[in-house]
């Protein structure tokens, strides 16, 4: 027998859910919550007024802070807040994505609380409040993302999931690999693109330059964007995107640093599409070596890789996704974790009357 | 009859207490916090741990944030709130510096809580939040500063007062005016010489030019400091700032926005030099017209009071400053309030009993 449960998602307000450009944790919460409503659920969405959603919607800020010019955004944050807690009786749970910023509200509330962090979390000032909410029960999205804050109130790990049929398997037919993110320093667009030119195959890349990253756009990728196998898209809608998968090779994705969770890599496997990456962060968790793609350290082993990108079976990509990394399977990894949470609240009511 | 009340001082984290540098909350913190223990309160601050200062100090982050390179200042003042809602038991009252980040928990809580605003709050990210805050009690800086939000539960104004013998009178025998603060567009350095230039007088310039200020010093600044009227003396300590504004014969401060608080008045007031400033924000609040400077609207009124200075009485100017600007009077008025929301939180819970 299932449980209805009625639950609060707290999305971020920078971005609408889904979000209309770029915005990884505002998906990632459109996906939950729509598919939460799928199975069921009562769900409640606290976000920006400009979201669509098939749960409830509860409006903060009338629009996505990001696109608008907001001098102090964090007030709407906290007025978020108040809406949630000002509603404790009418959920179960209350599931947040914004961080750490209700901790000293989770820590004091009697109600039932499970934050996802979605950030990278290498930075020394979060460690402090860490150890002081060890009691405030977190979610990774990658196993590889804790090593940080080991001291955290780690409860599971639950991978992001996409929409069973928002990508479909391609052939990979199109005699080119791919690389699709941001054109930063962590996501080196140069290791790529030297991968490519030693395997001597096109590369189509698809990425946005962020104001932050024009510099070291212009000193270190711009003059390599003219190299003969080099294709640059600039940045793609949903639609390119998909096509663009579909029909690569393999994915490139040489990172360098500790992605927490890329999202574009289940979007590979969701196309059907094998994935060489470098083994950082949660890259050998989500693709399997020799399996859906290749876990490298380095350019010569990319290389290797891609001369071997015909032994993996892009069905097993795909299968990979949907056993994996779809909606469905991360709508049921939280749903797991949120009536574990609510048992044992019961049992620690329980055992609290039992000794009244 | 006095009563000794047991006080929590919440600062910023960004500056120790007191500053070591700029830092105007910190600073005013500091006197208040100071003159609190003087006056025989028992007074708790929660500060960043290089502060210094009369009172039991809890520290939150080792030490400032502003002078270290900090990613994520926001999580130490999340953790400082649990640190202050964790030992509401300690204390009569809790007194925060730190905008609107505890609102969520002072609406919830039982413990009396006291917010002085700060900054400037001609926002309108932050009508949304005063809104739905409209029973946490504030105070202002200046009765000036509440214009932009009328619906917050302003229950009282308090300026901000320096210690009694910080400052010395001086008999402003130097021949030149002065312009003390930061070179920015709101200060107008260049109003302040144009005033001088054409009441033909020397001024000197204390003040420091943020990063941020650069590019507009360059363009609008720079070449007036070369008039030959014109002495720039760059950012200046305590004790040259004290000789500056001793000697001079007037500070000039004609600034272009509604500054809620200029410190340096009732520097220049303790010092018993008469001010010339323009009507804006505070300003008339501070400065009495005619007695202890002049209120002027433009460049040829300023003119006109510098011509008409010596009406102004130099010990009426430090009388000003004792009577209305000192930190005892500051803590005195401060006092009338803890008392008065203690004393209505008393009368509402006898009150609640009774319909029990």
């Amino acid at each position: 027998m299932k449980n209805m449960l009625r639950i609060a998602q707290v999305a971020p307000l920078y971005e609408s859910v889904p979000p209309k450009l770029y915005g990884g944790t505002e998906r990632v919460v459109a996906y939950l919550t729509d598919e939460l409503v799928n199975q069921g659920h009562a769900v409640t969405l606290f976000a920006s007024g400009d979201s669509i959603t098939k749960a409830r919607l509860v409006a903060i800020s009338p629009h996505a802070l990001r696109l608008h010019n907001h001098l102090d955004p964090l007030a709407y944050h906290i007025l978020q807040l108040q809406e949630v807690f000002e509603r404790t009786n009418e959920f179960d749970i209350l599931h947040f994505h914004t961080d750490y910023l209700h901790f000293p509200f989770s820590s004091s509330n009697s109600i039932t609380t499970i934050t996802t962090l979605h950030g990278r979390l290498d930075i020394d000032d979060l460690k402090p409040i860490y150890e002081k909410f060890d009691n405030v029960p977190v979610v990774s999205i990658s196993d590889a993302q804790r090593e940080p804050l080991p001291m955290a109130n780690w409860i599971g790990t639950v991978y992001h999931g996409l929409p069973f049929d928002l990508y479909k398997k391609g052939e990979g037919k199109g005699d080119y690999v791919t690389f699709i993110g941001r054109i930063s320093p962590e996501k080196r667009a140069d290791r790529a693109i030297e991968i490519a030119r030693q395997a001597n195959i096109k590369i189509k890349i698809a990425a946005k330059i962020d104001k932050a990253d024009q510099s070291y756009f212009e000193k270190e990728i711009r003059h390599l964007f003219k190299l003969p196998h080099v294709e640059f898209l600039g940045e793609v809608g949903e639609i390119e995107k998909a096509e663009l998968l579909r029909n690569a090779v393999a994915m490139l994705f040489p990172i360098d640093w500790r992605e927490p969770f890329g999202i574009v890599l289940i979007e590979a496997l969701a196309c059907g599409t094998p994935v060489i990456a470098y083994n950082h962060g949660s890259v050998p968790e989500v693709i399997t070596h020799k399996k859906t793609g290749f876990v490298v350290e380095n350019i010569n082993e990319a290389v290797n890789a891609l001369k071997h990108i015909n032994h993996i079976n892009r069905d097993e990509c795909r299968a990979s996704f949907e056993n994996r990394f779809s909606a469905g399977i991360m709508v049921k990894n939280y749903v797991q974790l949120y009536e574990k949470l609510l048992y044992s609240r019961e049992k620690e009511l329980a055992g609290l009357s039992m000794n009244d």
